[in-house]
């Protein structure tokens, strides 16, 4: 079966993709710099296409019949793209990292880590600013307001249980009413503002969908503590971005660490801002390059887990993380997940 | 009963261990800098004292039937400067603080947390950039070695089991073999090349003693690996610390963060390095200034614990925390503790 590997973020990945898979298959990568008739030739005949993103613009893939996304997030996915029929899957594997990253965050915050290493960086102290420097804070007994709780938000919350924080979750809750042992409160979307309130850090990490798309605006802020902090791990245009920065810039929230952005860099290899607003101008915020899953243990699960559902669709088996059937809709869900993070 | 608050430290607190005390007590805070006369005259009568730091060189307390140190380390307290009889406590109340500290230092160095902020300070990017930025690591599955498992080892632990770590830990095991939901391989002193050799994160959190003071030396950082993080909460000397200097400035270990020194600032208000070496120059090291636990929890509970050790003095209960019952000698793990901390 040909499976291509479209863009050069999984072509990169051939080798490691080619070494979990055990049936006949012929491997095509196809990188960002291919020419236009290279890559119109290669999808011609695809079957299996993996990618993380597949445009309008795109060469089409007639034959298509699965497309096997390589991130969990499909936004950059068009279905009226693709012909009718073919299955679109997602994949996880990157919750622990992006669970240590939320975590890590929510400490570095709590504790001031960063400011007690900057305070002492020549390593000289007087017996004053030892006894009576200023005490820093705990992250124990404080509330961690999780926006969606899927795979991330689980994950995050066995840590801050661990970690004597009260943890409270906005979710769909569709199949199930949380496990208490991790969630203390579960609100719906319809409570946002109970919840807002409740947080002394909120983590988004939910899926980007019409329904999260600036879901948290300026009421959110306005209904937050002022001490709050901000932890986005899911995709930037959930948060609205003229409100988060206003929030930040006027300190209505005490500060924010951003992992995920509102402007992507191009095909093209330009250099761009990651938003229209001077974020990095801010000292109240911790910016990081969209990288909170990226690490060699991430790669190895999801490619593992890409590699044996291209194995399952080639021996007739059922998919996992199945998102659309091939009529043309979304279900973030994923069929047969029992949880989403989804928020509506 | 006549209780003197002896020493900047506790004297600056006499407001809050005055709000949790019931019974009538005479309280005199007495500050580093009152004049000798004065020491000598409110100690001449004190019959309990709060301190942290009691030498030959201060004033005789010869009426003295308690002394509640206002540390857990007593290693500032002379023994042999006190009355016959004198009963010594330590006390705690810090160790969610510095297991919150020691596991933020776990993350950050396995995720580069710190790394991942300072490489996209100007919030601009590429797609190389972003695509093919380098992998960072995580906590998951690494093995974090405790040296010591008294409260806080047990603190830290609890967090780090929850990261999915392996729970390396060297401790006398006085009382009871460790929990094995908490403590994956249990080690006692004579295996320590084992543990060093084991441990993809050192936190040291046991007391000093003349059996703990240098044992982390030379050999024990040719037995760890290269990519191995020190982090010490416990008291700087338990490492040696020419020993400890040359491990990172010749990346023998990846790193180190530290927050107790060899050097401490002394009452006269002279600024003084807290190491002979210059540990802030090199690029591996995290320095703190021996404030992970300076929470303000951690002083609201460390003070209502000492007030209600001293309410049971005053009362004829037994107390918390008996680490001498005045016969001259220190027992660091404190009478009727089940874990202390110490290693041998």
């Amino acid at each position: 079966m040909k499976l291509v590997l479209y863009g050069s973020f999984p072509a990169s990945e051939a080798d490691r993709v080619a070494r979990h898979l055990t049936s006949n298959w012929e491997v095509v990568p196809v990188f960002n710099e291919a020419p236009a008739q290279d890559k119109r030739e290669r999808l011609a005949d695809a079957e299996v296409m993996v990618t993380s993103v597949y445009r309008s613009r795109d060469p089409p893939a007639p034959k298509l019949r699965l497309l096997q996304c390589s991130s969990t997030g499909t936004e950059r996915i068009d279905l009226e793209h693709l012909p009718r029929g073919c299955i679109v899957c997602n994949v996880h594997g990157h919750e622990i990292a992006i669970a240590e990253y939320a975590i890590c965050a929510v400490l570095d915050w709590a504790i001031g880590y960063r400011s007690l290493a900057a305070a002492f960086h020549d390593g000289s102290w007087t017996l004053a600013e030892w006894v009576d420097g200023p005490n820093h804070g705990e992250a124990f007994g404080k509330t961690l307001a999780l926006l969606g709780f899927g795979r991330i938000g689980r994950e995050i919350a066995i840590r801050a249980k661990a970690l004597g924080m009260s943890v409270a979750a906005l979710s769909a809750w569709r199949s199930a009413p949380p496990d208490p042992t991790l969630v203390d409160r579960a609100y719906r979307a319809g409570e946002w503002r109970a919840f807002a309130e409740a947080a002394d850090f909120l983590v988004v990490s939910c899926p980007l969908t019409a329904q999260t798309r600036g879901m948290i605006d300026a009421a959110w802020f306005a209904a937050m503590k002022p001490g709050a902090v901000v932890i986005n791990v899911g995709r930037g245009p959930i948060i609205d971005e003229a409100a988060l920065h206003a929030a930040l810039a006027e300190r209505r929230i005490r500060g924010a660490t951003i992992d995920v952005w509102y402007k992507y860099p191009p095909a093209s290899g330009e250099r761009v801002r990651a938003s229209r607003f001077a974020f990095h101008e801010l000292p109240n915020v911790v910016m990081t390059r969209h990288a909170s899953a990226h690490t060699e243990e991430t790669w190895e699960r999801r490619f593992r887990a890409i590699a044996e559902n291209l194995e399952a669709f080639a021996q007739g088996r059922s998919l996992a993380n199945v998102i659309s059937d091939g009529g043309g809709k979304i279900d973030p869900s994923g069929r047969g997940q029992r949880e989403s993070g989804d928020i509506a």
